[in-house]
């Protein structure tokens, strides 16, 4: 397999370190997001959105969506699943990976901080607010959703959770983890979030969390 | 099962189709948005980012996140797959709804809007070319994927997709219509877009379609 991903794209890190997760090999293929290497037609001829990540699969399909590409590896290898095995607690994973996914990076990313600077001219100042706006108001919500999942497995007579939902790390942290790092790059202010940081610190000190992070990448500057 | 949801909610919209088109009875338990009654303890305290919908099933479990609650009601109810049966088409459908629910519909719903006119005290006019850009540039990145993806079965020896991808409506559809419904109520231009149009317009001739449209909702006003 081939990934098509850039260092510090929070979406590549994703998926990286869901291959490391599951163990499974890949060719690391840079795109340098900077210099609009993702825009060029050798890459944006094969991805409808040209963003990144892409998984070039080895019968060579483009897929594209970091979580869409993570369901698949997990459809497609079993070790280490990135979801748990019952419905109810796929659904919950899957829920606290799209309050990252859809709710926290889409505002946050390159491309809108650009159009805010750019065509609405808004200060640095602003720039910056808003980043820190969307990402703490974000990761409170996910704070929130963790204490309620929490509930729901005592209620439930469930042993209480070492990550965000069961005991090994998957989708949600694959999320998390990414979004936190680049929120601290950002010097937002993650005070208060006691049980989500305690998530991410366990899992970056996994070694799989370790070479997938953005400073471990061959493209890192 | 209950769904809380509001009509004009485009992520509320989705799950209407899903349940439509799987031929689910639920109960429609209205949350007015504008009145913010999803911030009220009686909704916000099950629900993290106290977002809608959410899905409250039939032995008290809430459930979040309208990607998370299709893929839960296809996982237990077999009627009308939302998704194809092989993974590569589920990563491919995946991926599509994706770029409706991570790339478009994050930067245009009702809260982003609002940060945008209250906090950076943009212009309507500006306003409208933020939703506009987003709206525009996210279906013309779907528009190309569709024909990537007609060009990929064409080399791989399946039929023309009468839909999004195959002949049936699914998850990328559930996703699609409400966002080009709403492109549609903030004017966007919506021209050389033929093939995600014809099928918008092949899903709106569908009863499971009309049922959800808001017009169609109990709350709609």
């Amino acid at each position: 397999m081939k990934l098509h991903t850039y260092f510090r794209s929070s979406a590549s890190y994703r998926v990286r370190i869901a291959l490391q997760l599951k163990g499974l090999p890949y060719e690391y293929l840079p795109v340098h997001l900077v210099r609009g290497e993702h825009k060029a037609p050798a890459y944006a001829s094969h991805v409808g959105d040209a963003l990144v990540p892409s998984l070039e699969t080895d019968d060579g399909h483009w897929l594209t969506q970091s979580m869409a590409i993570m369901e698949y590896l997990d459809e497609t290898h079993a070790a280490h699943p990135l979801l748990p095995a019952d419905a109810l607690g796929r659904a919950h994973v899957r829920a606290l990976a799209q309050m990252v996914a859809c709710e926290i990076h889409p505002l946050n990313n390159l491309r809108v901080l650009k159009y805010l600077v750019h065509e609405l001219k808004v200060s640095d100042e602003a720039k910056t607010g808003w980043y820190a706006h969307w990402a703490r108001s974000g990761l409170e919500a996910f704070e929130r959703q963790l204490a309620l999942l929490d509930a729901e497995r005592k209620a439930g007579g469930l042993p209480p959770s070492v990550f965000c939902w069961g005991d090994v790390p998957g989708m949600a942290e694959c999320c998390l983890v990414p979004q936190v790092f680049n929120a601290q790059r950002f010097a937002v202010n993650l005070d208060g979030l006691p049980r989500l940081m305690e998530v991410v610190e366990r899992c970056n000190a996994m070694p799989a969390f370790q070479s997938a992070h953005p400073s471990a990448c061959p493209d890192a500057q």
